[in-house]
């Protein structure tokens, strides 16, 4: 009967922890947000000369507790799941075991620079949480219209990158190295630059030759700026209408996961995992 | 029966200020809707120092003519409505309070700087006359399209951000501060001007894996500038169907205003408000 | 039987002047285009000071050479149409005397640097011979497309503006002058050129907060790009439906010329002007 | 009998150069896209000239060894094919020679600046491999999409350019050459970056004037980037719509290749060439 008792805390720390249906659940939901959040703000500010001279130890201890909180989490993460090394190797284990390091990197190896980028891995974490939430219907609805877009998509970006490659080269020939164009990958950036209408301006043709040919290459860039769009507008619409026809024989899902194998999107009701056939508790 | 010539006053007063339809009324939205536009030409010339320099007495004579003018407006607008608190706190009330008050504040305290951010909110003012007028149909199905796709723009939205952060703190890691990434929320400040194509060029990056990386922020938000626009391009086709059934059964709205509760968009031959039940005036 | 032989003369010259059906009238159009793109390259050429040291005396001559040629087509023109008055003061006769008349006034009053710009309007001539050709089809569809949409892209347009002037007030507040933001109007200019994703880069944000503003404002810039797009592509769609419906009874212009009223789009066949009723020559 | 086993030689040969259903000559195609892509990779290094003072001797010999290479695939090319003549002077035939002279010249005349571009016509070749492959349908259909819309495209960039004429123009003299708007041609592309929402930023209105002005065009411009992103949307939502009907009666193709006139895109299982009826091996 111990042991029934026993179950139980891990089975409820379990349903705190990676799922959102319960009170406590959604609790813990928005406070792993604001942490996350928070400790993005933490790395962004650190990086503020002026602020990080001023508050450096502020950071510091904030940084710190931010760190042993994601270990007590990932901690306990790996003790509630029933399979420990599948949720370890998974996408969000990795993920959540590289937002926990960098601070315990730093103390044995001292501040380094790149360490940043290893904490700013922390903002995918949230895609977690989200996922859980409201505009899953929205977002799976983009993702299955770039999906379905990928293959043109592909298509047009490797047109574009052979068209800068021409076209950047023929400005490296004409504009010389006078006007910035120093070698072709430069000129070949500065053919991207424009095709894609940002323009800089850190590089600008000068001479009446290589304006006349940036004419062409910004007219061709707006032009060809509808393809992409015409493509995900036509995907979208058809998604559109399949997603109505969808919604007819739609069932309604909850934040449950399987404790086994990590799987989600279970039915309301159903008593066993989809994918591995253990028992949900229910 | 002076008490039957007593409302036709206020009744007259506010047929004037609140609706179109009459001669009258039509005359003073066209009246309010120059003094709008003159204060908020005024507003913006006052900040020209050479043009302030010059013409300081004029400009100052005349903010005072148009505080007077939208102080008996909003007056009058108190006193023709039967329940003045609903007008007072209602959006628009707020509005006409903080377009009048800036230069009483600034005769207490002094012209003092952010008065000038006061006096722009004028310009919100607008939206009332233009309410009543000719383009309503195109702008209500062009909100209604844009209210259909809130969902999916604020998933897009977020993860533009999320890719801002991440490709921020590569490029604040990869150029450092000689080419001016000084910290990561500058980083990021570049990275989306990048990405939505603005390129101020004020921010670029000098080095080789710098440029590589921005080339794949340009292609990247090349390619994202699509989604938005199908999903708005896709919503307005259905709304603009939609519409094409709705039109068969339209019935014509005309300007009246009910004197108690404000509510609009009346039918024509309305005989009572179809918000609070009080009579409409002929 | 000299009255017969003398119409077809003013008639023959006025079928090669205003139609292009003839062998003549086509040929007497290539001309008068390869003209006036003479024309427009020599004003522009003019524009350029080291060419125009070199080769002054050769751009006179030929602008001399454009400007006789251009008097005497202007003259022909209103000799063979029956009413000179209705053509003279049509938009098109105005245009002709304007694109002639610039080089006659600099003998009067020497070279006065705003003709230029009457000398480029020369360029707004080549729309009625190109009205004349194959696009008209593919173009009249934009137009219409164009058309349909005004009302729409006026309310959007009129968004953009308000939008502009309240956040330009904003920056200008936040930034201040130090950045480059000296005035109101200044301020909103930088945000139109940042919400249309232009970019020059000539002002930029330096500030923390003017930077988070700036980026608000660019996400706004291109979350809103797409509802013209939207609109436009909605638009166009179902003009493109129209279009094909329309096909099923087109009937088959001509680009006979009315010598009395101008009137063109003649059915192939036709006897009588559809506007004045007077006789078409065969 | 010796004849039948020289043919043999020869079209197996074939097999591998101009087709990729064999093992032989999906191998061949994979290493001709790599040493594409390297020739390309050392064009560009070469140009950059810190790294050519470093690995000048390198970048000699590897250039030797790809154009060795190229030499010999084009030799049999010409050997393989049925009727040389016709390859040497198809497009790709031109491509291929092209591609691989630069470095012959170079020994005759010396390095000169302008190979680099003729090495960079490489990159065509890639189109050859990739014809064969997997985005085939993807890019016919982008492909049929743009030849469909080409008229209505051509109308929108001619609009384009009439209006960057008139309102450079119209910039040159009201800016003057103070701003950087030295000649009109040059107004005119700084018309056209503004228009295509580049901005380069290089040229830049300071006049109030001129700002005013250069506000209309951004405006203007922003507003027909929808054109023909409608034009390409509407006619690629058709293209699908076409598509999915002409699925149905889709055939397989394969990539065998006619050796004597070249043509491609055979049915599976047959056996003689669609365009000049000469047998096809099996």
């Amino acid at each position: 009967m111990s042991e029934t008792k026993k179950i139980p805390w891990r089975t409820r720390l379990h349903e705190i922890i990676y799922e959102a249906d319960t009170p406590a659940g959604k609790l813990f939901d928005v406070i792993l947000f604001i942490a996350i959040i928070l400790s993005i703000i933490l790395v962004m500010l650190e990086s503020v000369n002026s602020f990080d001279d001023k508050y450096h130890e502020f950071l510091n201890i904030s940084e710190w507790v931010i760190t042993i909180l994601f270990s007590f989490e990932y901690i306990a993460r790996i003790i509630t799941v029933k399979r420990p090394i599948k949720y370890i190797t998974s996408f969000y284990g990795i993920i959540d075991l590289l937002s926990t390091t960098p601070k315990y990197i730093s103390l044995l190896f001292g501040g380094i620079h790149a360490l940043a980028a290893l904490r700013a891995l922390r903002l995918l974490r949230v895609f977690r949480i989200l996922k859980l939430v409201r505009y899953l219907g929205a977002s799976n609805m983009l993702v299955s219209a770039l999906k379905a877009s990928r293959a043109k998509i592909s298509v047009f970006l490797f047109a574009v990158l052979i068209l800068a490659i021409i076209f950047g080269t023929l400005m490296y020939l004409i504009e010389g190295e006078e006007s910035g164009f120093t070698s072709i990958p430069t000129s070949v950036y500065w053919c991207i630059v424009t095709l894609t209408t940002v323009g800089f301006g850190d590089i600008a043709p000068i001479t009446p030759a290589g304006q006349l040919l940036a004419t062409i290459i910004m007219v061709l860039g707006y032009g060809i700026i509808a393809v992409p769009t015409g493509i995900v507008s036509a995907e979208y619409t058809s998604q559109n209408k399949n997603n109505i026809l969808r919604k007819k024989n739609k069932v309604a899902l909850n934040s449950q996961s399987c404790a086994y194998c990590l799987a989600e999107n279970h039915k309301d009701g159903a008593k066993y995992c989809h994918q591995c056939g253990h028992g949900l508790h229910p």
